[in-house]
């Protein structure tokens, strides 16, 4: 298995549901005029208690800088699992469940905060750019790890770390989150870029003009597979908390039940098969302690 | 000839090129949502020093107040001459050619100002509110007055205005404007309202991200015809002033050019068939008491 260390240095921010017009500008370049920026990495998720924005160096220069615009205080870079063969074989868990042993629980044993964003296709595992000698050293006995340096995977150079120097190892599980499971049905899709332009009205619809989605733009997934959501947090959990991914990805890998993770300024998601849901909840709150 | 009143109640406001990202928010809302407002009006008009935006009470709703948003101290209403059988014969003269002597001249005379917006089809002609019973009083000879109410065309109510009781006449063309003609040829278009989400990105691009038109943009119109443009003024030219648009229609009107006109908040343009720019510059000298 390979470990890809993007390229792309990224800021996480945050905008108020309140504030999104002073960013529609920055906002609909990036993510529909992209030819007009050298933004690479571009993550728009809206959530009821904001907007979390990923994007990378040159992107950030399109958002005005605002005091509306809480920007978390470090440069993250992006992971990527690949399997060795370059695609995954349709019969594997997708999701944080698929990396839940293999990556989550080493970084969150080394007390290594990991911010995630699964999309249809991949899932990127954030990890601040600072902690990165002490991921790559973690990681390195699992994964081949490689970097990419112009669009190119090279091999990661040798990040000088001195074996044994690793952070300190944290207090397993100290913070029980609670969870909560609103009603929403999702659809997980993905879209050709091409099919952007005929598409653009309808989701600037849906991303700033509207509240939620209308049930007549769901674009359908290929297996028409409905997920529910199971959200992490009841204060917004910050980014300094260890742990928090793997908590929930555990279990799920455990139940070997498929799941999109979304983590946003706030809060963390993550998306169940509609049918596990109720077995997920029972299952996050039996390894939780039974405590709610 | 009905001369119909519009019942849309208009601002003219303009924004300075480097404070449209503060606008992009309610000014794609406007363009490519109405659904979502209760606006019927809108127009945007981009030109090297401004965009000057004309929206109805409903649509201004949607900017946001800000100090960069200057609104004229006024609030228009929108005139459309429409001929007898509602459809206009191709033969005649489109654009303010075909109303110089009927309308504007008249006006003109009256030293009521009025704000031009040319379209592909048809050609609003823009009076102050106030200046209502003045406009009806001075038109009422040429034209059957009917008023817009709630989308039906009605008998314009008697404006009550005493005989007699007009605006003092003004000096006939007391300030001769400079003009100028850019290199720019440009091309007047219609788009079904059905097609606009299918050209949304491309026309924001040009809207708000581009300098410019680009060249593979240009929507060709049906009869390949080409304009180029004379624009009136070399300072701004303000609200107050009567009978500009009159000194360039009258000799537009005298030659039998076709012109499409319209007004910004800094300066008025004339768009003319680019075989007769050389012709309609000299004509507009000569009437100008070749001052140039």
């Amino acid at each position: 298995m390979e470990l890809h260390i993007l390229e792309h240095r990224l800021q996480v921010a945050s905008v108020a549901k309140e504030s999104i017009p002073l960013f529609t500008y920055g906002l609909i370049k990036l993510a529909f005029l992209s030819s007009k920026t050298r933004c690479k990495f571009f993550s728009l998720t809206e959530t009821p208690e904001d907007y979390t924005i990923i994007v990378d160096e040159e992107g950030f220069l399109e958002l005005p800088s605002s005091e509306h615009l809480s920007v978390a205080d470090a440069t993250w870079l992006a992971l990527n699992v690949v399997s060795g063969g370059g695609s995954f074989s349709s019969s594997q868990p997708i999701g944080v469940t698929k990396i839940a042993k293999s990556v989550i629980a080493p970084l969150a044993d080394q007390n290594i905060s990991v911010f995630m964003l699964s999309t249809y296709q991949t899932d990127f595992i954030l990890v601040r750019e600072c902690d990165l000698p002490f991921v790559t050293h973690t990681l390195s006995s699992e994964f081949t790890i490689l970097r990419v340096v112009n669009g190119e995977t090279v091999a990661a150079e040798n990040l000088s770390i001195t074996n044994g120097f690793v952070k300190p190892k944290m207090v397993k599980r100290p913070v029980i989150h609670p969870l909560s499971s609103p009603s929403n049905r999702f659809c997980v899709t993905s879209l050709d870029p091409d099919t952007l332009p005929a598409v653009a009205t309808l989701l600037m619809d849906v991303m700033f003009y509207s509240n939620g989605f209308p049930s007549h733009l769901l674009f359908t997934s290929a297996s028409g597979e409905l997920w529910k959501m199971v959200r992490i947090g009841g204060q917004p959990l910050g980014f300094d908390e260890c742990g928090i991914v793997a908590q929930i990805s555990e279990p799920l890998a455990a139940a070997d039940i498929p799941a999109y993770y979304i983590s946003t300024f706030k809060f963390d998601h993550a998306l169940v098969p509609e049918e596990n849901i109720s077995g997920v909840i029972h299952a996050l709150k039996v390894s939780q302690g039974g405590k709610h």
